[in-house]
């Protein structure tokens, strides 16, 4: 027969989100995958991206080629806009012995949701019909129009743009300040900072309109940017991310959206999804 | 005989937010009031702060009374947490010849909403039942509670505390990141920064748990915090907001929930109260 607690028996208090990642299991983390992983490194040091072939596969294509072409370094971070953007690349201008920039075809959002998998938040969400994770990165469905694309949360990469929407393909943007949701759709995110967002978000903010450095001597340079397998693996950072599509992520965005730790008096009861950076730790083994 | 416009005819097409402020009247702006402004002057220069009295008038005249008796002078900002807060006060160092700190009653919402300003959005929000603008702040209201309270957007002024919730009195937080909302109603939120912003989200990010300096050496010194109002007008910023009870800013809402810029492909039709920061200026005469 099963009954319930007798009165004096307690059921165990909601884990908080420290305690489920400490409980977490060896297989609810996976490595960055080296192909798909850029250092991008800057004087104060190493700006680890993960970038997402599941969303934007040529960007990802093209900005490895880039890398591997050497095209970023001599280049540099040449906007800072506080509460809003890193943005560096400088594709306007011509280095000698570099191949010409070229606009290349946007990835706002990918057609096609069945079969990419999204861990969805029961969370209403004011800019998209939903919101959740899909292998790694913070995402959105539009089950309507068949379509998902990736959410510009703070860290996301994006490709900067002029007005037509084919005419980024060089430079990039990382997030610095709260969730520009409104940029949702309407530029290519392809990627996301896992480990070293204060190197950026700490850069002197441009004085002039945008954010822009007023000066070019004011230009952060950019050291290199490589994609992670290219480097021998004694020089590789060695990091896992919590999987976005188990039920320790599960609970963990649950104890997020309710948190139970003493120093809360008022559990929200509802959590969004910018508001839920994926965990990232060095690898065990 | 009134008709609709003929083939040909044109209506003019809604105004970007930029517009609207070159547009607007000299009276959908006001000037910060002096013996509700702080200056935090870091080595890097002024912080201006607008505090809120009609949301948490004893924690506004608390930070004022230390202001004037120089508590702030020689101490720190001893924490800064990427994508969070900046810290600062150090209430718990003793320094020769200062007043006991103590706690004060915490403000975490104002009970009474009959008679407080607000402009509502018609976006829901998950946090919230209602959010809006009310003096200037971004806000909540639950009209079923009768509360209002401040919300936790990039550049709003809070007052840690430890787990009891009047522990907290001298020290005070900066959000410089994606907006924390789960810290609504459970801190009290008492201003937030006008100008400056990019002082506090520029500095070097501690290394020890939860973004502490791990050495005291590394802490950034606050020269002093001072109420505008006891500065020679000569040493005073002259700062205006836009007013948030009018139709012009109602219009910039709009024009911010839909953006209709060239560069905009898809304009979002919904904004949250956190991506909505209230547009400051040099004052006009």
């Amino acid at each position: 027969m099963v009954v319930g607690p007798a009165a004096g028996q307690q059921t165990a208090p909601a884990p908080t989100s420290a305690e489920i990642l400490e409980r977490s299991a060896a297989d609810d983390w996976r490595p960055l995958d080296p192909e798909h992983t850029l250092y991008l490194e800057l004087a104060s040091g190493r700006v680890i991206i993960e970038l997402a072939p599941s969303f934007a596969p040529n960007h990802v294509a093209n900005i490895k080629r880039l890398a591997r072409e050497t095209f970023y370094d001599r280049r540099t971070i040449y906007r800072v806009q506080d509460n809003y953007v890193v943005q560096g690349g400088e594709a306007e201008v011509r280095v000698e012995g570099q191949a010409e920039p070229r606009g290349i075809r946007a990835e706002f959002t990918r057609k096609g949701i069945a079969g990419l998998p999204f861990t969805g938040l029961s969370d209403r969400d004011g800019y998209a019909p939903e919101t959740g994770f899909s292998n790694g990165f913070a995402a959105a469905r539009d089950p309507a129009a068949d379509a998902a694309w990736l959410v510009h949360c703070y860290g996301a990469l994006g490709m900067p743009r002029d007005e037509a929407p084919d005419s980024g393909g060089t430079d990039f943007y990382v997030v610095i300040g709260h969730a520009p949701r409104h940029l949702d759709r309407n530029v290519t995110v392809f990627g996301r900072v896992v480990q070293g967002m204060e190197r950026l978000a700490t850069l002197p903010r441009g004085t002039a309109a945008l954010g822009f450095y007023a000066q070019p001597e004011q230009r952060q340079p950019i050291q290199s940017v490589r994609v992670a397998a290219d480097l021998p693996a004694a020089e590789r950072d060695r990091l896992e991310v919590l999987r976005t599509d188990t039920a320790t992520f599960r609970q963990w965005i649950e104890a997020r959206r309710n948190r139970r730790e003493p120093w809360f008096h008022l559990p929200a009861g509802y959590v969004e999804v910018c508001n839920l950076p994926v965990p990232v730790r060095e690898r065990r083994e």
